[in-house]
């Protein structure tokens, strides 16, 4: 076996298909988000970034900044262990707690990632709960899917938000068997947002255990930030509510709330938590006082609703085609992977607006896109200079305008 | 289904068999390592910890600390997105081309900790290579074992450290499959060392691609901290080689280094690395500080090796067992998991020594021990404390010690 070759050819085979990833080397600016320094051919120069997930700019909000300095001159740069071992420090402690109230829940669990906290929770549960089977729906991001893979438990997968097949696959299995309802809040790519009150009855009605990811919806929706579940007064409702720190809350890792039993369970049986280095002190308390400041202030939220909205508004105006959705997550359509590429290299060179193609297996073949998030901090000018720019390469490379 | 009760069930026949897991609350304190204080009943105190594999030190030291508050400054708290999404920030970069220059390979590729880059590499590669075979040490760790399960590939166990089993699995093995053997350098729990050159002789003879884990080994073996394939010349017939930037470079996160081919292959088709929120550029920052100092720095090994040398003289003469094995690891044995957890909290309360006891399933039933690991900053006084309190509680349980 000549494995050079092999990965060669893999890699060709994605360069034929125009799915081929090229990373932008970015130098993020404290204090000038959205700006960032591109290094990219012919030098480094500033660009606009329209596809950060840094939600509400909290990446660079003073509060987080000065606990994130003060955590690394009291604790120092890591914790030198498992969570078991040496590893688990004041900061963690702290900030489970924090997070357990921002949910209403007894307890809370941190992972280094939002998809190991998918994949640890939902392999452990499907595999260790007797005779488990996971209904899962058909668009939940691959940390879910790879998570209910790995347990080998029976799954059902049911149609994108559909409570009616939803309910209709429950009735169909034995009643006798646990079962485990999976689903996200807010979709990442399409940006629509899930039945929750309706798969939070009929699970109530087939005595399933509900497990929902919120990472899209933390920090943004509800009064608190508490995600979707708290907007919808429906967090006690939900057996497990996972998240992430690194989108509004703007640093790393992943998290699970719930009771205190399935918390403890999931800290004693979940190889990816039990076998993993922790989080470093600055992390949690950049997480920690990004949760504290955004459960108390809505400027943030209310400012990126703002943004939103004109965006659309602005989108529409000029006939560039975009999904509608009631999240604040704005997907310009194109459906080709080569002709995605091209718009966003020609947005990089020509107008300095950095905005990734998504492509295959990230969303479905023929749906490629540009997926536009707009901040608190984009201002009136950065939105005319990007649907400028869009209606101007729209035009020149002769796409379909909406009506 | 009571999902609850289930829950606290299990967690109860944890408690029965003396291996439900307490977590040491700890406050670190960045220029006083080993001191951390103890966030435990009757208030915080200050006490020693001896079982951090923070194995350097390098989690206090000063060019850490000043590049991890640089990138704060200069990049702010996170990374905002994928590494394909926003995600990349220039320190990812850099630090991607220093872990290649460490052991000596065209590329590298980082994860957000060593489990993940285990899991996700093992099971990429395992499942998309087809009609692979793994052969896989007995001993590796679960992140290798999850992601060797997880890719469904046919496998074979060989006996730990065992080059004549390796040798004969492979023998009976139909000679046109692609084989993969996967194995780690020094072991965590035991701390002996693979016959690394041996693997390697066999490997070329059939054929077979090597898969090395070294997250015990970087930054402490190797005159520039390269590992156990740096120290014994390998590196260059090794396929890949993973690290951790969790303990001796102190920060967190994981890597593997390969050739360009192999580390383009695993960004492109790894599904933990694609759908994960990147490294923080305050971490990148601090593990290439480390790296870099640790390149050219062999203060901090040489000190640490006599230490180890030390404490190894001091418990023979105290007589109290512990495991030979050629490297910096110090495992205490007891045996038992209910009389481990016992003679740790002893040494906490009565002597202010942290070492965490280490039961199944890190360890294997009836093996349980005290895993001790001097750091350059353990002093002489340090060792003494440790061995009297040792010695002290030895004598008031009645233990056998060593002839």
């Amino acid at each position: 076996m000549d494995f050079e070759s092999f990965f060669r050819e893999e890699l060709s085979q994605l360069r034929k298909e125009g799915r081929y990833r090229v990373f932008a080397d970015l130098e993020r600016c404290a204090g000038r988000f959205p700006r960032a320094i591109f290094h990219g051919g012919g030098g480094p120069r500033e660009v606009t970034v329209w596809c950060s997930n840094d939600y509400l700019g909290m990446g660079q909000h003073p509060v987080v900044l000065k606990a994130m300095h003060e955590a690394l001159d009291g604790c120092g740069a890591g914790t030198g262990g498992t969570r078991n071992i040496a590893g688990t420090n004041h900061y963690h402690v702290l900030l489970e707690r924090e997070l357990a109230d921002l949910h209403g829940k007894e307890g809370a669990l941190l992972f280094n990632s939002g998809y190991m906290s998918n994949w640890a929770s939902l392999s452990t549960l499907a595999s260790r709960i007797p005779g488990c089977i996971v209904l899962t729906d058909a668009l939940n991001h691959a940390s879910m899917i790879e998570g209910i893979r790995h347990s080998r438990a029976d799954k059902a997968i049911f149609a994108h938000n559909d409570a009616a097949d939803l309910r209709r696959k429950l009735q169909a299995m034995d009643p006798a068997r646990p079962k485990l309802i999976a689903f996200e809040s807010v979709y990442s790519m399409d940006g629509d947002i899930a039945p929750v009150a309706d798969f939070c009855d009929i699970a109530e009605e087939f005595g399933a255990m509900t497990y929902i990811d919120e990472v899209h919806a933390v920090g943004l929706y509800g009064p608190r930030g508490g995600g979707i579940s708290e907007r919808d007064g429906l967090s006690h409702r939900l057996d497990l509510i996972e998240g992430t720190l690194a989108k509004s809350f703007s640093v790393m890792g992943g998290y699970i709330t719930g009771s205190a039993a399935l918390c403890d369970y999931l800290r004693s049986f979940a190889s990816g938590f039990i076998f993993s280095s922790s989080l470093p002190p600055t992390l949690a308390a950049g997480a920690l006082a990004a949760i504290r400041h955004l459960k108390t202030s809505s400027v943030e939220r209310d400012r990126q609703r703002d943004r939103v909205q004109t965006l659309r508004r602005r989108l529409d105006e000029a006939g560039i085609p975009h999904l509608p959705n009631p999240s604040h997550i704005v997907p310009v359509m194109v459906g080709d992977a080569v002709r995605c590429k091209q718009i966003s290299d020609e947005m990089l060179e020509r107008f300095s607006i950095y905005v990734q193609p998504i492509n295959y297996p990230t969303v479905p073949r023929g749906t490629e896109r540009l997926r536009i998030t707009p901040t608190p901090l984009h201002s009136d000018e950065d939105i005319e200079t990007l649907v400028q720019a869009l209606s101007t390469i729209w035009g020149a490379l002769g796409l379909q305008r909406a009506a």
